[in-house]
């Protein structure tokens, strides 16, 4: 059993009044912020270790901390709340799209940097489709 | 000396073109978000070990890893992105109304929960103050 | 390409001296302790959702953090420290064997407990592979 | 009421058979914590920016998260297990020795570095006086 089979027996409770998810989407959502925090953690990991790379750095640990916050509230079905899921999703898109860029410019010369940029894509690709299956009943 | 003092001391590198920020209220608005985390990892630490208080524990828990990911950013002033920022002050803006919300409701039995809710209002004054602070040039 | 094959690509950077390290096993421990995180963080998010699991909630929250901090340190070579890492993978070491006792304990009517007890099992297993791998010369 | 007062209203719930604890102590160690996290935070922040920094960038980092699964397991009573909590004080106090003596080779350069430096040290010792007031019934 793995993790994303593990997720499926995640139990929702009550989803708070006017809230509604697709939880297949929430769950790829998941997944995909954890890889992207893998990612942004090894990438940041490894730009600190090159010359001029202190963007880099600081942009992946700043994508890796968006992770982490994003990945609990959606684990944590109890405190669901529409307003502050949308705006942490908003929040991970911009810190995706600002960190993709920039680990794109380094993708020629860090495997690292390649991957994170290929991450941070598809975490945003997956919180645009979650935000898209929420909806105010 | 102490954690504020030694802040004025840092030094914000070279700014991306077309941001400005008033560095007082950047450290003020750090220094709120530390308290705020203390607050809501107590209060979930608290809320735990009372019956039907997991939307608070929930909450506050997903305060906390936001107060993170948002004092994380403005700590790394070597990633420091326009969009990014502005995001992350909104998610931590709709966290701490959904949080204060919930804790207030408790606040006549719970110490913890009034203190939360003070420390998640705070936090939001300090946020709107950042953002009205920060303007494209 | 999955995390654990770019991180094949990751550069250890010069080891500290004195301190030699399988490489594979460490990337084992890193794959290991994010399952863990994963799991604990799942379950402590479905255990606050239930009575009398608040012994529960806690430890698998514990877990979860140590794991981030386990990963972050194994994830940044330029800071490897001996001394540091070894401390470090006893601490995640006491934490697993505590987490994982109480997560049996409910893991006949739990699926994230009995989930979550195997991803600490397995990620106590990694770190005493990597401890016994890592020697001063 | 700052965050130093309102911990004195924190309830420890039933203590797990065995475990005593000065609960002065604990809080001060929470709080001298919290002000090496503050500290590793920003001196990593800082160093990023400099060349040839990237072993102080990283332990400041590694630093930091330590102190945020220590204070998350000392905030959250619920979980108390003196094993893991002797072994996690035990890994902080590792770590700060790490990044403590990394610190101070900056100390005359840095005044961040400098100031870590000390919030590790007062760190390391809060810890050890917690530890020593811990006893086995």
């Amino acid at each position: 059993m793995d993790t994303m089979e593990m997720m499926k027996s995640m139990s929702m409770g009550s989803m708070p009044e006017g809230m509604a998810m697709d939880m297949d989407m929430m769950q790829e959502c998941i997944m995909s912020m954890n890889a992207c925090q893998m990612a942004s953690m090894m990438c940041a990991g490894q730009d600190m270790m090159m010359a001029d790379m202190e963007k880099c750095t600081a942009m992946c640990m700043d994508m890796a901390d968006m992770c982490q916050a994003g990945m609990g509230m959606m684990m944590r079905p109890a405190g669901y709340d529409m307003a502050a899921m949308m705006a942490m999703l908003q929040a991970c898109m911009a810190m995706g799209a600002a960190c993709m860029a920039e680990c794109e410019m380094h993708a020629g010369m860090s495997e690292c940097c390649r991957y994170c940029a290929m991450a941070c894509k598809d975490m945003m690709m997956k919180c645009e489709a979650m935000m898209a299956s929420m909806s105010m009943a």
